[in-house]
């Protein structure tokens, strides 16, 4: 087991694997999925500011892949992952603001949810070689603007509603060796819970998922991929905090802002 | 007005711009969009294999942007641009094999497509500001794997069905300098001309769509826009040429494969 962390400080970014109860990160240089060496540098985790501990080349995220919300929206059980995506650039670091984007005053709800980190490019791969090429798990907060999604229709704007800039915080650390089926994801609202669910409940385990999606689209190293949320979504409104919370992976904190100008 | 291209030869890859009547590369140091240097040597087309002219970082797609496929398909004129995303992995040389996913026996269909390649960073820009961020123009085939599009009645799946590997036939050659209202979008399969129109019959001209996407999602050098098809979309089958030939820019030539095993 280990925590990948990204971080910044005044001379650039780089990676580290961090040890959280003393917060020391041993500095690594490359990828953390690429076998990065130490540089034998230690730094303490109050010394430095945190970055999203990936920059994926593909974000692909699930609609419908928890039992509990398909029975709530009476969705039918889906044999196949039902994904959209979201632009890599969405991605926002723990810490970061959520801003709503210039003109637009609709509602926008967190969906907290556990992300597949891809260690090895995967293509066309069975379930147990997609298991070996999962590299670890994250936290993502799926961001949508409810009211883009469904604003024409004729056509769902998954991809728009969803890649917002600062529509995809993500982490803060990428956990190797974790039992996923033993994790609960919970996301609070201003310090309150308002979602809190067993990543057992998924309707497509990680290595499904992966499998299904490399016989038509090859995943690399890097990419991610969040499992879809369940139940206690709700929207978040300026000045609000948002957690999600994972036991082994830690808190993503994020704050919401202000529309941008 | 300039030809630029990517192509490859036993030592690597490389970027150049292409005199098109006499087949003379002109190898250049760096991306197209950012002032790249000839490095002095001259290449012959004939030479090398060309690659696609750019790696998109986000690669978009737009849908019902022309008038007379909306007439077609009775669809209401949108007011802001209808959009996924493609995955970039999805993008395919000018010469490569679209070739339909392992499992996948259903019909794929052809789009032809103007694409818009971004030269500079916009992040909510005006429409004027937007003009002067497009770098260039290229072709693209925007293949759909149409019995994926519409598997599952609660959920489209655009992003799956636009994303397969090979999906995203891109090129020859990025355009800069022309009248992209003055060009007319040819799709030919097997040599038969199947689609032939006006680019000045789109809903949303190239800068309108730079400028409302960058309202949301910022943009950076090198992303590609693909400008939506029109009329005349069909299924290709294993075997057929597809030809995407847009004066200015040259013509898109891919060939239909077996499906991978």
């Amino acid at each position: 087991m280990a925590l990948w962390i990204r971080f910044e400080r005044a001379d650039g970014e780089y990676v580290g694997m961090l040890d959280a109860p003393t917060g020391r990160i041993a500095v690594h240089a490359g990828d953390p999925w690429a076998a990065p060496s130490p540089t034998g540098e230690v730094v303490q985790l109050d010394a430095v500011r945190l970055l999203a501990p990936l920059r994926p080349g593909k974000f692909i995220g699930l609609w419908n892949n928890f039992h509990a919300l398909a029975v709530k929206l009476g969705a039918a059980i889906p044999a196949e992952p039902l994904y959209f995506l979201k632009a890599p650039g969405s991605i926002l670091a723990p810490g970061g603001a959520i801003t709503p984007p210039a003109g637009y005053a609709g509602r926008i709800a967190y969906e907290g949810e556990l992300g597949i980190v891809i260690g090895r490019q995967c293509r066309n791969v069975t379930q147990a070689e997609a298991e070996t090429a999962i590299f670890g798990y994250t936290g993502v907060n799926d961001v949508t603007a409810l009211d883009i999604l469904n604003a024409d229709p004729a056509f769902p704007q998954w991809a728009r509603a969803k890649s917002c800039d600062t529509f995809g915080p993500c982490g803060p650390a990428i956990a190797t060796g974790l039992d996923w089926s033993a994790l609960r994801i919970r996301t609070l609202l201003n310090g309150r819970e308002r979602q809190n669910y067993p990543a057992s409940d998924m309707i497509l385990p990680p290595a499904r998922i992966v499998s299904l999606i490399s016989r038509e689209m090859t995943l690399e190293p890097g990419d991610l991929i969040a499992c879809g949320t369940s139940v206690g979504v709700l929207p978040m409104r300026p000045g609000m905090t948002v957690d999600v919370a994972i036991d082994g992976i830690g808190t993503l904190r994020n704050t919401v802002a202000e529309r941008a100008p």
